[in-house]
């Protein structure tokens, strides 16, 4: 049965945040969470009864910091990241196919989906993909930075598309206008980036972008491979 | 077992709208639409492919227009509200105690309760609340307008207290804060507005609030009674 997360939101990075409890027991696990909101995370798990367990990143952000090392200083909860974003401060480094245990066996699995970062992945809980900046309602990531690669980004889609039914909710890590859950139905066929294109139709379209750098870019990498941790500290 | 609903925003008026579905079955309630939204909210059935059974109100709003009856228009939906609003152009009128079922099974009760507004209502679904205006996160509604009464609105917060199981989350109708969800049990202990004071204390508080009058609530209030149709069309 599909269950649906708690979906946080940040205004100035326009970026979501999620709250994942395990059924039958308050272990909870958080999904990229913004510096700036940690006690509103911490009053929403406390409100809620909530236990963290893991602090889950997708990558490293480049628009915004995390509060993950923050929230495991509060909680005692674990950080997991995944294996190739040089995040080292991390207790897990996660691979392709690893899969995250809370709760009363609730599972997480892992899926690599590089391309908007080198070492981006989403994560598959009970009906519903969190896929960061891989895939977004009617558009994905972009490409140009941190290892990131429009084929790749195609074959990552690919395999969600491929991997996934049709009625797996898609939950990003941003929206820009207001929208807040998809299905991997619905991106197949409609997705404005990806439908009716194929790889190298899509490639072209993607290095043809030329966006502004992310403003926060060389501030938010660095800190995010600390875990939003000063250093020094 | 909780599940938890879609929650989607309006950040001009702070409002929170909600879409239930039904595990099992593509039929869906979604509660207090907001009139700007209703192409983003149509957008969000078709992607998760649901089928709109009910639109339901909690009241009728003084900050903004709903889109029931527009939602109803382009869906065939059924538009259920509280009796007690003047809201006549609707298919329901509901009272306390009444069951709208939809899905496989699904059952919403309505409690009636009365306080932000004479006829407002609650509707509790599979271990959540959607308290409109009645009870907020660490808040709760303003008693001065529409029949408004902070006695009552102390009791019907009561009301919920009483009927409903600490764990029980409680979905606002607003939040300010970029809170977005809370439980019984966690409002009973700490509510700002509530905790450690009894009625009379409550009542001399909310007496006391002096807020301004809502900008929209000329226009608001008689378009919400015609479900945000416009009058003559």
């Amino acid at each position: 049965m599909n269950l649906n997360p708690i979906q946080l939101f940040d205004p100035q990075s326009f970026t979501f945040t999620y709250i994942l409890n395990a059924p039958g027991s308050s272990d909870a696990v958080i999904i990229d969470p913004v510096d700036v909101h940690w006690e509103r995370d911490l009053l929403h798990l406390q409100r809620l009864n909530l236990k963290l367990a893991y602090v889950l990143e997708t990558h490293a952000h480049a628009d915004h910091i995390t509060s993950a090392g923050k929230l495991r200083e509060m909680t005692g909860a674990r950080a997991a990241v995944p294996g190739g974003c040089g995040i080292s401060q991390a207790d897990v480094q996660l691979k392709d196919g690893d899969i995250i245990n809370f709760g009363d066996g609730e599972e997480i699995t892992v899926l690599h989906t590089p391309g908007h970062t080198v070492g981006s992945v989403s994560y598959v809980w009970r009906g519903n993909v969190f896929t960061g900046d891989t895939l977004l309602i009617n558009g994905c990531g972009r490409t140009d930075f941190q290892g990131g690669s429009a084929e790749s980004l195609y074959d990552s889609i690919s395999k969600l598309y491929t991997r996934l039914d049709e009625d797996t909710r898609v939950w990003p890590g941003h929206d820009y206008k207001g929208q807040s859950v998809s299905t991997i139905g619905w991106e197949k066929q409609h997705n404005a980036r990806l439908s009716g294109r194929d790889r190298d139709a899509f490639v072209h379209l993607m290095n043809e972008l030329h966006l502004p750098k992310p403003k926060m870019i060389d501030v938010a990498v660095p800190a995010n491979r600390n875990l939003g941790i000063p250093h020094g500290v």
